[in-house]
């Protein structure tokens, strides 16, 4: 890579505060489309802010199911060529031989057909066949190590606090170490950023790590998290009722509303024990 | 409608605070899938909080350019029975006649090729391309108005005080008159929601009102902007760099950090003017 992804722009804006109006320069978190292609085809084009596009990619085909883990992957690489030999906005990806992927899947996440039913159940049930492992029942938090995420999660954001407008997601280990951090403008990007690191790293299945989200926790957060085998979700805002449902159906912890020194438990609470 | 549409939950939680641990009940933000069928074709299906799902699909429809107007819907009904009498999770449209509508336009949306280019300026490009009329550069916006916009928005959001986990969209006229406010665990689907409503009560074009989103402004909220003929979108939080490079060549006006007697004005900034 001739230079770093631009995850941040720079651009002359007006403040008005107060009554007042002023020029200033400020800072802006880039959105692009990236198309992520499996051979000549492509499955998808996503907004998403550049930097760790390979993570993205694998991250995403792993996460919805079109390949089973880091060894259907022969090769992913970024094709197209940016502007000022910036790297471009298409990775494409070449499976190992014998795997045939369902790319069909795709296209009924978004075009279901009402056969199949339409609702929270149903959602939970395609989950549900896709046989993953249930989370690992033996893994143990402490809950001040739980408290203390949120904090390392923030001091390694590098442009969330320049630009206010990047989500993060990290994977922590059970002592609280931070393992790995991602931004991008889409949650559900940095959350696939995360899990596909790991799966390029040869680190998944996860059951002995912590996802933590830095806004909301829904049903495709925690869904994602199931398939990479994490046992437990903390997110910095609330839930919603499909991601707890699916949580507790499916044996994940789930904690919402994770800061200064205090969170919520959804779903899970064994794992959650602070020393007697 | 025998209930009223769920938007939040019920449930019992763990609240852990500072070493304690305590149980009790807890709000939460509902997620359900919503299926839209335009006749017999399923066209999407979208994680959504229940309510105004008539809203939603009559926006929806017209911001990704399936219809061009309120005049091209002939009906539009929930058909799904829900759970309790509740209505359902599918909204099916029935056109006018003599509408045909490009339904490949969608599945385009997702599996651009890439013959099209991927990057900012084509995605730019394609909104160009829908021959939309520029919004209205006679629209004036008073900055004291603008600045109690957030208060009207949070004062008459029903679900986000209790549960932390809605977004909302409101529409707003010049004077600072709330119009209309729907919340949705999805950015999009809260302003789907209120174009939606405005298109259903024949309001569309908008070219007197403005757009205000509780959390970022992202590409795809200003591109539903521009199809709605909204001069002014204002963000609570941070736009991204493709945000504001659509707003400046399609010359809308883009305001964003609008909170606390204070916000930043990235394009358009010739339609906020105080009385001097």
């Amino acid at each position: 890579m001739a230079h770093p992804p631009r995850s941040i722009d720079l651009t002359n804006v007006t403040e008005w505060a107060d009554g007042k109006s002023r020029r200033k320069d400020d800072y802006l978190a880039v959105e692009e489309p990236l198309e992520i292609c499996v051979g000549d085809e492509p499955v998808s084009v996503t907004m998403r802010t550049p930097g760790h596009d390979l993570d993205l990619a694998a991250g995403f085909l792993f996460t919805e199911g079109l390949i089973r883990g880091g060894e259907d992957l022969a090769s992913l690489e970024i094709v197209a060529e940016g502007s000022e030999g910036r790297p471009g906005n298409s990775v494409h990806v070449t499976l190992a031989p014998a795997v045939a992927p369902d790319l069909e899947r795709l296209k009924r996440h978004f075009f279901a057909t009402s056969s199949c039913g339409i609702c929270g159940k149903a959602s939970i049930d395609a989950v549900r066949a896709r046989s993953l492992r249930p989370p690992n029942p033996d893994f143990r938090l402490d809950p001040e190590t739980l408290v203390r995420m949120p904090d390392a999660l923030r001091a390694s954001q590098a442009v969330f606090g320049r630009t206010g407008g990047l989500h993060a997601a990290a994977l922590f280990d059970a002592r609280g170490e931070l393992l790995v951090v991602r931004e991008d403008i889409g949650r559900h990007n940095a959350v696939d950023k995360v899990i596909g690191w790991a799966l390029l790293e040869r680190r998944v299945p996860l059951p002995e790590a912590i996802l933590v989200v830095s806004g909301r926790g829904g049903f495709e957060i925690v869904q994602k998290a199931i398939v990479a085998g994490l046992p437990v979700v903390a997110s910095v805002s609330a839930p919603s009722s499909l991601a707890v449902r699916l949580a507790r159906e499916l044996g994940l912890t789930l904690a919402g509303f994770l800061r200064e020194r205090r969170f919520v438990i959804y779903s899970g609470e064994e794992r959650i024990r602070g020393k007697a």
